[in-house]
């Protein structure tokens, strides 16, 4: 197969040095590109800004914004059989992004955020035959808000994690399918998780 | 001379996953700090979330909000004999952080940025014999807002740098002291800049 996958964090500036991000390392889908192509599939990685290098012979597309993030993905979704979101994309962007580097007053100032485009809802209303896997970071009703994610992304499987992932080398996941069951649980270095996902991936929504 | 030098961006939380900060990479202060136990010196390194080691010998103190580097700042500037500033710290923070993971509702959102504490300048007013210099990273009107910093931060110097050393292995600075002019320019890599710093500082502005 060839596969697409997010990874990182991405970026939303609100001027030229500063902007919205969160502490995503990429290694969760860094540790899939490396099992995906273990397990002898192509991948394609789009990432966001992290510090880890990308495993040999993946292709990376480097981005920063959500909207590079979807724009890159867009192109390339077209020639893979499925995509793999763990991307902890900004969802919200600065309004009104200010050229240089706003210079303090002492007042406060007020910024206005605005929704991002949802990379992976987009995807999944493009997916044809393709199949899609996302990833869920939930702080608080988590399953009720994977499930409804799952749905509105027209995920094939959504996976659960929580917020002690983020940065962490061990991770603890849920994959729940379009049934709204768990039907897997893994846990452990996310090297470990990371092949176990792709072998349930190969098994359960791969078509052909 | 104990010094203390002030590194790396500092992160403030819209909620417990996302937040604002800027690509400091820390290396001009861990360049410094290296430098400074190179020539003899004491360093006590105070950083933001950085993923470069700090160099051997020197007492790392990590912290990720402005607050915290300010508190751990306050406590270390007693017993060192000046202070260096080169911390991107986030000099706004979100007036009123939220609990768990916002979640998307279609809305746009509205945020109340309020000014962070402006750590040198603080430790500029409790200064007494000890000498601080500080960083200015200017978008515009460059020289006229380092001098101004270099006053209201009560520095002895001001190390003028550009946009574009953000995460740049290279760097190239001007150093402004009280007499509004600038008394050095330095560039290349900036492990070089940072020992070239080091030994401005001595033959300048430390005391004794």
């Amino acid at each position: 197969m060839r596969i697409l996958i997010t990874a990182g964090p991405t970026r939303e500036y609100l001027d030229d040095v500063r902007y919205l991000s969160n502490a995503s390392s990429g290694q969760m889908g860094y540790e899939l590109a490396r099992a995906a192509l273990e397990a002898g599939h192509e991948v394609a990685l789009v990432s966001g800004p992290v510090t880890i290098p990308a495993p040999e012979g993946c292709e990376l597309y480097q981005v920063e914004t959500t909207d590079e993030m979807y724009s890159q993905c867009e192109q390339l979704f077209k020639d893979c059989d499925g995509v793999i979101g763990t991307a902890a994309v900004c969802d919200y962007r600065i309004k009104a992004r200010k050229p240089g580097k706003i210079a303090k007053t002492g007042e406060a100032i007020t910024l206005e955020l605005v929704e991002t485009i949802d990379v992976l809802a987009e995807l999944g209303t493009q997916k044809g035959d393709r199949w899609v896997m996302g990833f869920a970071l939930e702080s608080q009703d988590a399953r009720f808000n994977a499930v409804r994610k799952l749905y509105s992304k027209k995920c094939d499987a959504i996976v659960l994690n929580g917020v002690s992932a983020i940065g962490s080398t061990d991770n603890f996941v849920e994959v729940i399918d379009q049934s709204q069951e768990t039907v897997a649980t893994y846990s452990g270095p996310k090297a470990r998780v990371a092949r176990e996902l792709i072998a349930w991936i190969q098994a359960h929504i791969a078509r052909g």
